[in-house]
């Protein structure tokens, strides 16, 4: 596997790298969807986030279940053996899968293990990439290319926190709790609203067009190909910085407060921007939790709704008419209309 | 599986909940149809109501059967075992089964048990999800993207109670007594008027506008998340209360009457509506009936009918090019001249 | 499977129960088509039909074979078998057997039995829907829905009263001889001319649009579906007196004379009207024949012609770009000019 | 099988029986393709000319061998049984093998047979539809909604006069000499200009539109249906009469002579109606030899090109832009003006 | 196997005779496009060529190597016996596959041998029709309907001499060097220009317009088809001409000239047409010392360019939007401009 | 396997030329994609390349690792071979592999061996294309034909160097280090700008146009196709000389310099032009080193950004409805303006 490129030496792209951050403290919060501009770094900072985060404990199964886990975490094996007895386990870096384009029902979901099925005459489960994605990120590049039976059936696991699988005779359930990450280019086809909503957050990319940073970039990214090595090692003490504050955000995040004042001021911009049911409302308000937890504040006040309000947002708008200004910019302006900003 | 959210809980939504309580209460009522915004809790409200109902007596089989029912309602082996003795049985919750988009014939059917077939010779039944929903819910979000002749089964099987499996070389019936909720974002595409007019009753949801009942919601459904088992235990009371009035509406249904006049009134109202078939007729009666079993009223009058027709009626009108009106509005006028209302 | 709404006790719908009842007389007519509204009991009339029905005598084969029957309308096996002496019998209600929507070609026609060639190698025949059907009545719901090639082949079928199975290496040849009803709405989709014209009968049904009987309707459907078995013994009386009529018209139906007059009559309706070819003008004729043996008239005159004119040809008819009247007018209007009715 | 109609009852339809005639004198001829309204009794024309031509002598091969043939024209079988002794056989009607809409290829062409492969693991062939129609008439109904590459396959057989099977590993040749029928209706669909042209002689058939002749026929086919045999019985003579003139024109055909004005005018008048390619000349030539065969007469001259013009060139022309009149017309006028008729 | 048509004793077409020739004389040419009318005889010369062509001495292997060929030409089979001693061999008709419409990849390259590989777990290969086409003609009809990617195949092979196959886990590569002739009618779809300018040589027919060459024609095919044995006896003197004209042209061909001077005018046509690429300059070169050498000329002169150029080049020109001449015309007014003819 | 033309001998098309040398310099560019008329030598100038570069060291296993690789670009056999003690290894050419247009993906990426699995109850992996092209070139002829899906799992495995596969049980990861070359005519349809932005370099090439390079490409080309191994010999030389170049610029790269000039003058290249993302500059720089290492200069000048511009950006521009200039004059009306050329 390449090594990765570190997530604090991604350059610019700040409401995508905070819209990770927060997916990594609540990954209640349902996902990230990413859209925009090729080559702008989507997949690299993805993959930056889940090198720096903080090694895991696991069983060496195929789920790579964490032994302190409750009942319903665990898989079937593990459940088994715990009742016997304290599980092994080990560290292993946080796990994040691609879904290739054109990954089938199968692959990705799991099936019938064909093999034993025709050698030993066993029906057995043969774990799709769900599976390997527990407790990390499933990474979707061109989600808008994707079947939507599939990102449906993938938001629903997302959802649940399980997947369940019910084919060729086969019954499993098995822990499956991950972080979506969907990203693609809106202009080779949209996303239907209905899936984009179930989405928790959304976030939009561009080149940046000022020289300094495009040379930075290119600088920094060139200096890495050449020895990706010697420049992880460079940037570690950055990417420590950066994994000891998801860290204490993730301790801190239960004590957090939603003052009725800050939930009201939420309702008020959802009903402002028409967003269909209360799903933008709530992700809004955790969106801000966690994003209060990561400034280490205790209560959530108007200025963290301010800093995610676009990102839990701009997805769930119909579309208006009357107004010929992008998703961005109306959700912009009713936060200024809101909050005088 | 995750912990249902309870149905008591649920904010707002009113003709919804009605709805549900009417099929829970009277099932051959043929099933509900909800259409409307997404996030307006239409899973939540089902997966409640189906957590709250009194658990059921059932045989340890795969259909759940009710070791009192009739030959009829059996499954095969159940009535082979009968036949020896009491067959034994123990309390179970009401089923709620999901239908996921994509599902094939086969795992919803049931199909031949293909390793069984491989590894013994035996040509064997794979129950499919239909055996699950037994006494139960089946639940079909996105009813209107299945494919059309799937719903056309499993409306068959819903207005039967019993699946028909024919093929592969089985011919295997057992008992699928259900309530078919399908739901629906008629944005995406609509259900044939053909199935539409075979769902008993349908609703249409819309997201709150009113801050005190939105905030009162994400409220609710926040504190419900952070900590589930909590919130269950503080709306255990509220729920009791409705289990208890779906129960004694269970049992004084059958002799509750339909007096002349209330029947002549329900077929002004489809003449005047213009509703194809007299399914809808039927249908307006029949729910008014469990209406008025579930206000503990004897007979059936005018006012429980104004409540139903709406729901019993709204999804079997014709499009009337020169009533631009929807359909909602073409039944609340009718309903209007005709009972002053 | 569910108990059958009494025949008798089917309210309006005169034209669709006397196609239903020349069918029962004289099978050799062809199928009988059923067009028109959702909800208008098409599928329960012929449901009551068949179950009042004399029951048959039938060997205890697949196929229900006939005892008494000649060497061509036996299966294989009974041919086999009374060879050797008389076929044991019993008697056995006239089979309904129902064509759902989605059925393979395999599951309707019959295909290799799969099991027993993988697992004793022996080729065998499954028999299909047409097997069961043998006898009976074969209904097609929605079968403007149905691919054409498989409607085509069920005509096929119904026509020469027998299966031709030639396929995956089996040969089989067995009797098949039922009554085709098909129903559909129009709304949806048209069945190909070519089809149409190869059904004997076609009816036009309407949802009644008087008070009265509309009540009458839904006061009958309900009283049977609170307590089926009450409500079938209250019209068995009633379903005695259609089965005897039946009865009688089967045995008269080979004295029953067609005079050149009305042979005469026929033909220049037919010409009248332009339909293709000389199938309308036989079928006129032989509807025609069977009406009179169900009403006990040894002659078929004009007034039989008349009463069946519209079911035998309405569906034949070109579209006639200058006459805008819908079929069932043009062949009245036709009926008017030459009969003067 | 059910008794066919005889074909000397068959009223009307003059150019459609002398079609038939011809190609049974020489198969050579190439099929005859049959367009025109439903229910004019194509089916049974074929089948009756079927039945009454004079049984053959067959060996009891899945082929039906003729004992007599040339090495070229026994199957594999066959040749090696004769090159021990001459083959036993028996008479055996001439078949008639209808090609049902929605074939497979498989079927019709002949495959590996599953069943040895699978339980002997041998490789052999399951002979098709076209192995049955050797020596006989292969008849598809609705050939133009046949998948092009079929009824391609089907005519290089018919041209052949032989099957070649190249498939899944198989290769077998066997002979496999039919005339060729495909009939169809043109308003849903013409076939393709290139497999028109591959069809020997054309016909086209129209419901008779005076009343004595429709009457006849009505009266003819009712009595028929009533008591088949009986019916039969009746036309027999008349039959026989038809079977005998055919045996002397086949021994009479190859003595008849061509001379060169005849084929001059043949010629011309292709040339005048603008056919592509000179299959349309040779086929006007043979079928003008043979119709010159049944009428007795030893040369070839204008009256039998006349006769055979139409049924010979109708399907070649081009679509001529400037002239809207039909083909058959274009045929006529440009035989009067060659002729003088 | 029907008897082919005397090559010789074809009417007209002469330029698809030349071309014929021309890639018999040498193959490396790579093939013949032949587009026009329907039965103007493109199938019937082309058979008739390869049954005249000197009958080769071919190993009795599946791809009939020849014993003499290079390492390279042989069979894997034919290589390791060749090493052990000369191969043993026998004199074999050129062969001529045909490729049939809707033929499967499997079927035209070769694919795994099911039998084997189920019954005795080998993995062999099962030739397709390419190694029956090795050493002759492999003939498309309707080339324009065939799925591009299978043209594409064909063309790779043809022009590589040998098939080289990987799938299911074969590889394997064996000889196949063959001359590709293609027909088809323009009027039924264009082959794509990228497929058509693969093609060496390509040629339009035309039916005959006067009247005694059409009488010829037919005439001769009249008489071929009553006798055909007899009537190729008569021309197989002709056929020997023809035969040893070719013999005597593969010899002379090594040692034909192409002066710089023709090899400009070459090039200045095509810059005149504007041709894609240089294949059309490299093709016209070939086929005109090819046709040299037919002729037993030295050196290639503007004279054989000129008879040669339409063949060579007419379909690989743009279309020209301001040129509304065919190709054929646009290339002889080209070729006159520069020749002055 | 033909003899291939020599690279040296492709007469013109030097932007061509050039890119692939730059490719074989730096395989981490990204693959070459080449644009333009047919029959301008695409395949022939990337086989003559991997025919003159220097022959390399491989392991005898199916993916021709390298015996000296890192443990990561070795695959699992040889991995475990050489813990054990050094690789046996002999000299083989580049590869050059052919993607075959209607290529399976099981036959591209690898799959399951079928035999083995059947036949052994073994799960083994039965290598694809990808696997051959290891440490060489993969080419696809009609890349812009190819399925989406299939080109970027290519352009994936291609940039990362391995590939994984992810089915039927496997999971199998293999080094995979190759230079994905792709043509195409873009006028039979566009690659989707995607995927296009994903190569590296793009050149386009048209067929010449004065008659002196015309010649002597047809001259060369005609007596390389007369006798190969004579040509190649007579060019072996001017290969030579090549294959040293690129093997002192292999040498030279690491050491060669940007500056920061050069680096600003690339970003305002693209700022300029508006490509999207930063792949573009990024690609800019690499390939103006490699062509410094080529020339042998070290460090990266302005003149060498200007020589690889237009192959590493043309692919990347967005349409522009206002400049209707094609991509490569828009490149080279920047670099004017900004380098005064």
């Amino acid at each position: 596997m390449p090594i990765p490129f570190p997530f604090s030496a991604v350059v610019a792209q700040e409401e995508m790298k905070r819209s990770l951050l927060i997916a990594a403290i609540d990954p209640s919060i349902g996902g990230v969807l990413v859209f925009g501009d090729r080559g702008t770094g989507k997949s690299t900072a993805i993959r930056g986030l889940a090198a720096l985060l903080p090694k895991m404990r696991a069983v060496d199964c195929v789920y790579n279940c964490d032994p302190e886990a409750g009942e319903d975490a665990l898989c079937a094996e593990c459940r088994t053996k715990r009742a016997k007895g304290p599980l092994k386990s080990r560290m292993v870096p946080v796990p994040v899968v691609d879904l290739p384009l054109g990954a089938t029902e199968d692959r990705v979901i799991g099936a019938l293990d064909l093999e034993r099925a025709l050698t030993k005459g066993e029906k057995a489960f043969e774990p799709g990439l769900l599976a390997r994605a527990h407790r990390g990120f499933l990474y979707i590049d061109e989600v808008n290319l994707l079947e939507d039976h599939l990102v449906d059936s993938l938001l629903d696991v997302a959802a649940s926190g399980e997947n369940l699988v019910e084919r060729e005779g086969l019954s499993i359930r098995h822990p499956a709790r991950f972080v979506l990450v969907g990203s693609g280019n809106p202009e080779e086809g949209e996303l239907r609203p209905q899936l984009q909503d179930r989405f928790g957050l959304s976030v939009e990319v561009k080149t940046p067009q000022d020289l300094p940073t495009r040379m930075k970039v290119v600088r920094l990214r060139d200096e890495f190909e050449r020895d990706p090595p010697a420049f992880v090692l460079k940037w570690k003490r950055q990417d420590s910085k950066v994994r000891n504050q998801i860290q204490k955000a993730r301790d801190f995040l239960p004590t957090v407060e939603v003052p009725d004042a800050t939930l009201e001021q939420a309702g008020r911009l959802c009903i402002k921007l028409g967003t269909d049911g209360l799903r933008g409302e709530l992700t809004v308000i955790r969106a801000a939790r966690a994003f209060a937890a990561l400034k280490g504040d205790a209560v959530v006040l108007d200025e963290h709704l301010v800093q995610v309000a676009a990102s839990a947002l701009r997805h769930r708008l119909r579309r208006d008419p009357l107004d010929e200004s992008g998703s961005t910019s109306r959700v912009q302006r009713a936060v200024g209309e809101l909050f005088g900003e």
